[in-house]
């Protein structure tokens, strides 16, 4: 069985997702072979009030994990975050959370295009949305922002990254 | 009447060219304050082999024309780039693409999910889809990559802007 919704959401992360874990694996050996401290690159930001690069990566799952889940009527799993998460946390939530959508049945994505799905983007201002249009208009303008972020302060600080490798295998 | 491609395309380029017109209508206010040089922000880039910010609004206005006009089936309008785009060419620009997208028929997307389409990302190579991986593995992530990376490049000079900025209105 498909589902319109399943498509759109489940095996799209799985792509960036991927991407996103081949962007570090090249960040990190970019690390290893200029002797740059990890940090120097999993804490720079594009701007002083942006979130730095390992906080794009697990906003980037945040999302992943939350849009999927909502969209499947479950409750999305706690995964702590680690203080200063270094390459090895970040390949492991990625792995975390690639586990958990794709365990996510197509059968439960069944009725999530007209699901009630409510977020809370500002306490206590309250959005409520169907989930074609909360996944379509939110959760997938949020994740690509963050998995594009992860690209952009990558490619900021030297790291020899193309396009393909944002956009993975599609 | 409603269709899956429709309602995955045309309705979320309008919300982030809506939001991409929200983002230089802040950097040009922001240019003018400071009495910044234009081009200074429009030719501003994350990296020297990165596109500066006036061509990565182009080529999103690029994907949400050329995608949308695939999916329907039609052939998309050429819009010619002028050489060093200004903040007004831009905007026109967005412009002419909403229109654009807005104006094709719904009726013109029943058949997209399974539309044959054909891509040339590096001649001579080629790649074919259906409608619906299309949209969802290559068109979106396309699209979103260069509006998110215009927002990275005018927050990286500075311009007071907000996740809300890119969100646009959803």
């Amino acid at each position: 069985m498909t589902s319109p919704m399943y498509d759109a959401s489940v095996p799209v992360f799985r792509q960036m997702l991927g991407s996103l874990k081949d962007l570090l694996a090249k960040t990190e050996a970019y690390a290893t072979a200029r002797k740059i401290e990890p940090d120097a690159l999993l804490q720079a930001r594009l701007f002083p009030d942006m979130f730095p690069l390992a906080r794009q990566v697990l906003v980037a799952c945040d999302f992943a994990k939350g849009v999927a889940a909502r969209l499947a009527g479950v409750e999305p799993p706690s995964l702590p975050d680690a203080q200063c998460p270094g390459f090895a946390e970040l390949n492991e939530r990625i792995d975390a959370v690639l586990a958990f959508v794709e365990g996510l049945p197509v059968a439960q994505f069944a009725d999530a295009a007209m699901r009630q799905i409510t977020i809370q983007p500002g306490t206590p201002r309250e959005k409520k949305f169907v989930g074609a249009h909360y996944l379509l208009h939110y959760g997938l303008p949020q994740f690509f922002f963050h998995v594009t972020t992860t690209y952009a302060i990558a490619r900021h600080n030297g790291v020899e990254l193309a396009k393909r490798d944002y956009m993975g295998k599609y």
